[in-house]
């Protein structure tokens, strides 16, 4: 019998649409030409990329001409976090993020301050929530740029920008959000919002990995990291992935589309997992906002067991899963965000997030019902945590 | 009647090749997963992922652990320049650049001033070459690195890298190349050349455009510009595009096994070119060195035209060329390469760049040489330019 196959990181890379592969392949046949070029293999690939400019804007509904290309969602946070530092530093030189931040906004604030800028981190609580009125606190006279979320991706949270976004704006402060997570999966509208620069992932929603945007408000100056020729305003110079583009275009237009469906189908799968895993397995937490959390996100703190060998056991299975953030999980440290949110590290280590996808159903949670329960069980026999917390219930 | 269509324009970008379309499609369907993931759908992709880095660092006789991926030829010279200068800003704050690099490490070099470091510019001869000798003048007590192209998209011209690159060593400074031109092209051996590092792009080689690389030899600490996750060894953070990286694998493997019998091909092409079209057109002046030049590549200047209108009446005619660089051309700037190489404004605001490629034929140069001279001819008429030189040459 093959063995059955059920994909559950979508937290880390989506599949990409067939849609979406049709649709950028004949940049990689017939129009492979350069959009720089002023004759016609260039205007093709151009227009093209015009167009998908047009699509990603309309997911977020911001202008075209306000959407970067970049090549990740790294590179997005980073552009933002540096380039917008660097265009306000005679104004000030300190900037306010989250602590519960992907690391490419977390290590971007670090560069900063290498480079003689100073940041400051403001505390989540339980669920992974940013108090806006911590964010005021911490902003000082020469604050310059404020970095929140739009949500989370391992523990699924979703923070109260608009809430956020409207301090920054009394203060006459800049509002970065990386909603590399969020965009594509829920509703995200920058004018509503009123946040000055947004990132957002094309992976993320079903399309190819290695395409991202930066979205920035028309009118705020940012400096780029890439210097070069005059692509994408003069804000991120190289030439461009045109497929890539293209197929981020397409997956923002579907994105935008079936929004709807997707999240009722979603939050159905999720839900359903959420209410029946700590009923099949005992000592388990649910981590993030029970309501304010993204539709396909479900994350959890097993007990007892290091989350690393659970996704091992899991993976022999056929389910993939990880524990922590994808960029982290190679890294084998404890998910800062867990600890921010103020779980111990024993805890924190017994991680495990599962990332639904579009195609997910319920079968294929109850497949994970099945097999997960006798892997903790016997991964709590081996677990000396385990033991001494059995030790201690009997003797109390 | 069906126009006839000649792309003649490899050098802003090249055609995907089929064999690489073919390899990198997985990458785009079933093994869609992140590299970082611990699951096996992280595994296909991460294996597919260092297969390419084999490919790619075989191409330029370098070890694997040595290649940085990248998303252009762009952000390649963008982290040599920065990062290399940045790790060692503690030796000194000093750089030396040739006037006809690319943009993207000229104006990273302008960027680094910014930041409080110096830059040299060593100059060039009227066929492009930089004289070693120039570089050894321009090294000063603070010099901490130096970059020279190893050859010239614009004029095609090799540079003497392996001269330049003992005087480095001997001075104990690092050097990096932007090798995007050259690699896949012309034989490159990191080893042989002696630099420190050395930049390349797949879609100069018929792989996909958005993905590059930066070689850095073993042992040279360089700064990230782009924080984040641990990818790359930590010098590069972000989700790979692993489709793109593969497809450059593909490229690099099949660049070398027929680099032989494409130079070949190409040089003869691109000689009857540069022989027949002088023949053809009065008053062209060939570009760039005469013998040390790409193999696929011809620059002229057509004297009292602007290269603008000629490639807007060859692409009306079905042709595809371009007139200085790709990433200037639509900033309609005379090219800063042919002014340092000593010509007059008014020539070099005439110049053709012929990119050859390996499917073209000598029919193609046959149509070009039919086509351009009644261009050249008809330009001309309208030219003040030509009148004022036609006057002058009666009066005298």
């Amino acid at each position: 019998m093959e063995l059955k196959r059920v994909y559950l990181d979508n937290t880390a890379t989506t599949p990409v649409l067939p849609e979406v592969r049709y649709a950028l392949l004949p940049y990689l046949t017939e129009a492979f030409g350069n959009p720089s070029c002023l004759h016609e293999w260039g205007d093709v690939p151009r227009d093209a990329m015009e167009k998908a400019r047009k699509q990603v804007a309309e997911l977020i509904r911001g202008n075209p001409e306000e959407i970067i290309f970049t090549a990740s969602g790294t590179e997005s946070n980073n552009l933002a976090i540096k380039g917008l530092a660097m265009a306000q530093q005679k104004k000030g030189k300190h900037v306010v993020v989250s602590a519960i931040e992907h690391f490419s906004v977390l290590n971007s604030a670090k560069t900063l301050e290498k480079w003689g800028y100073e940041y400051s981190t403001v505390p989540v609580d339980k669920f992974g929530v940013v108090d806006p009125e911590d964010v005021r606190k911490a902003i000082r006279e020469d604050t310059i740029l404020v970095s929140i979320m739009l949500a989370n991706g391992e523990v699924g949270t979703i923070e109260p920008i608009k809430e956020i976004a409207a301090i920054t704006k009394e203060k006459g402060i800049l509002f970065h959000t990386d909603a590399v997570a969020a965009a594509g999966n829920i509703p995200v509208d920058v004018v509503d919002l009123g946040v000055d620069s947004l990132s957002l992932a094309a992976n993320m929603f079903y399309g190819p990995k290695g395409t991202a945007a930066l979205w920035v408000k028309k009118g705020t100056r940012i400096m780029p990291l890439l210097d070069g020729g005059i692509q994408e305003g003069g804000r991120r110079a190289g030439t461009e992935n045109v497929a890539g583009i293209v197929g981020m275009g397409k997956a923002a237009e579907i994105a935008g589309i079936e929004m709807k469906i997707r999240i009722e189908k979603l939050t159905k799968v999720r839900d359903y997992l959420i209410r029946e895993l700590p009923v099949k397995i005992d000592h388990v937490i649910v981590t993030g906002h029970p309501q304010h959390r993204l539709p396909g996100h479900a994350s959890f703190c097993v007990e007892f067991i290091e989350g690393e060998s659970m996704l091992m056991l899991l993976n022999a299975k056929g389910i993939g899963v990880t524990s922590g953030s994808a960029c982290t999980s190679r890294a084998l440290q404890a998910s800062h965000v867990l600890l921010a949110m103020g779980l111990p590290h024993e805890i924190a280590q017994g991680s495990l997030l599962f990332g639904l996808g579009i195609s997910n159903t319920k079968e294929d949670i109850d497949y994970v019902l099945e097999v997960l329960p006798p892997i903790v069980e016997r991964l709590r026999q081996m677990s000396p945590l385990y033991s001494k917390f059995l030790k201690q219930n009997k003797g109390g």
